[in-house]
């Protein structure tokens, strides 16, 4: 069965809490919109598509509130996470049905529709990228878990492997809440897919040897010129990647393309709390006296990617601009 | 007062439990040569330089017991860590005195005591380049933990803090043991020197940004035409340092400069149990079917390396052949 991140039933938003995987698989239901945000303010629900979905049904449980506002709904969403945008289009597509007096949770579950094609597309439009057997590496988690189905950097993978290609993916942990340890090799042993976890100090090592025909993410924001924000380390991997002529791919559903950004210099970078580095498993790791410093994405410059894996097909750096404005999707809500 | 690493006592070997460390200071009495070599196939004493003391010792316990013999406790020894040069010329150091009958006790006490002694002129060496206002980058552990006192990549700081220069330090945390963000955040919080610890997928976000002015970090082994090993990471720093025009140094005394390998293509990379990547705190972060790649060190080519600090000064990469030949000390070993 595939994996769902979420689900929704007319005043329910059903989500697996991605904090507890992969102990546990537990299941929380969230009925007002304050729920859905702190669910993506604490990592609940993660992942730039996904938590753009989280947040269309947030909207949708808004307006089933009496006296809430499509404005301040927004509002409330629009504040838990900065660096993602698919975030904004999922806030703005359902505020805009709200405001225009169409169908709520239709609209929602229509936007969610939409993720779950487009990532499916993805997955068609980048197979042929991982055709007979390939080793692949992936940072942090792009799979179904971030993007309700299918996912971006993972969905390649699992249609490649649908048409009989033979995988094995080294998957960076990503600390420093190991996104990649938990998440992608949950998905990936899940399906059997042969795969080995590393710290993400070890990737160079295996660029560097040969032993990466590919690397694979997926990402938070790209801009205009093809920059991009991903998960902190990913402009790490894309350099040394480069460095050993490896090709490097980003895939990401059109609502993660932000057409008002020009480059990747204005794309806001969210810090987190340093505990998340401090502390491991409840247990502080650091000298008490020790800070740390967290930042959540890094930025990619274009120069380092070789292509985007897009729902409509491969686009080269130089023709993201181009895409971005002929995608079939509305363009920035704001 | 400064950190030591180790000392001994005619028969018996004081270690600090480095894996104990930042919680509680432990101190272990080993008497056996056993016991040294338990310790450093655990890593309760890791750290190129310090392991090769410890063996040093080691070979010197061997010498008080009856039936033991010279080539017999080298290669118990030996069979510890592939990977670091100095913990052979450590055990030959004190070999060759004890074959020649001369006092194993002092041969060990001398070979400690260059070992401090080197680390001290590479701080001298080294500290010219950290002067003024200097945001310096390490990766793992390469202080007084790592080589009895001083360190490597920190002999430098230390002497350039000595001499006024105001340094901030961001400490890699080094998965998956996390010597940086237990050992060395540990040496520099007892110093008071003003550090962070980050993420490793941090730290190409800082150089990219022009937050690090100079990366600096020690070694396990320098082949002959400069190409070296270090923990797991390094190489990716190093990459990404050169991308962004950072200088990169490499600190390490003479016992880690094997002139034997002409480059580092044949340098033994030590793989460790998955463990260490599959668990934290004795918890399991991945899921129970994943498995998982443990390489501890990796290899830098020379040409990421602006230079080494090295007890006779700064040496260039072209310049690592001849430094080498001209050491003050005795050739490899073996």
């Amino acid at each position: 069965m595939p994996v769902r991140a979420l689900w929704y039933r007319p005043g329910t938003l059903f989500l697996i809490d991605q904090r507890e995987l992969p102990g546990r698989t537990v299941v929380r239901r969230l009925t007002r919109i304050g729920e859905v945000a702190d669910a993506i303010r604490t990592l609940t629900v993660r992942g730039a598509p996904a938590i753009g979905v989280a947040a269309a049904y947030g909207m949708a449980l808004a307006a089933r509130t009496r006296g809430e506002t499509p404005d301040r709904a927004a509002s409330v969403l629009r504040a838990t996470r900065p660096t993602a945008h698919d975030l904004f289009v999922g806030i703005e597509t359902v505020r805009r049905a709200w405001v225009d007096g169409a169908e709520v949770d239709a609209a929602a579950d229509a936007y969610k529709e939409r993720v779950v094609d487009e990532c499916h597309a993805i997955g068609r439009a980048g197979a042929p990228l991982f055709r007979g057997e390939k080793s692949v590496l992936t940072h942090c988690n792009a799979g179904a878990l971030a993007t309700v189905e299918w996912g971006t950097a993972l969905a390649p993978l699992r249609v490649a492997r649908q048409r009989g290609a033979r995988l094995f993916v080294w998957v960076d942990e990503t600390r420093p809440l190991l996104q990649g340890a938990r998440l992608t090799a949950w998905e990936l042993a899940r399906e059997r897919i042969p795969h080995a976890v590393i710290a993400d100090n070890a990737a160079g090592h295996y660029l560097a040897r040969g032993d990466v025909d590919a690397v694979i993410v997926g990402a938070d924001r790209i801009a205009r010129n093809g920059d991009f924000a991903n998960k902190i380390g990913t402009y790490e991997k894309a350099v040394v990647a480069k460095e050993n002529g490896v090709p490097f791919y980003v895939a990401a559903p059109w609502s993660t393309f932000d057409p008002r950004r020009p480059t990747g210099r204005s794309i806001p970078v969210e810090e987190r709390g340093d505990d998340e580095v401090l502390e491991l498993a409840g247990r502080r790791i650091a000298p008490r006296r020790s800070k740390a410093r967290n930042p959540a994405f890094d930025v990619t410059p274009a120069r380092f990617v070789t292509a985007y894996v897009t729902p409509g097909g491969i686009v080269r750096p130089t023709g993201v601009a181009e895409a971005v404005a002929r995608r079939p999707v509305p363009d920035d809500p704001r």
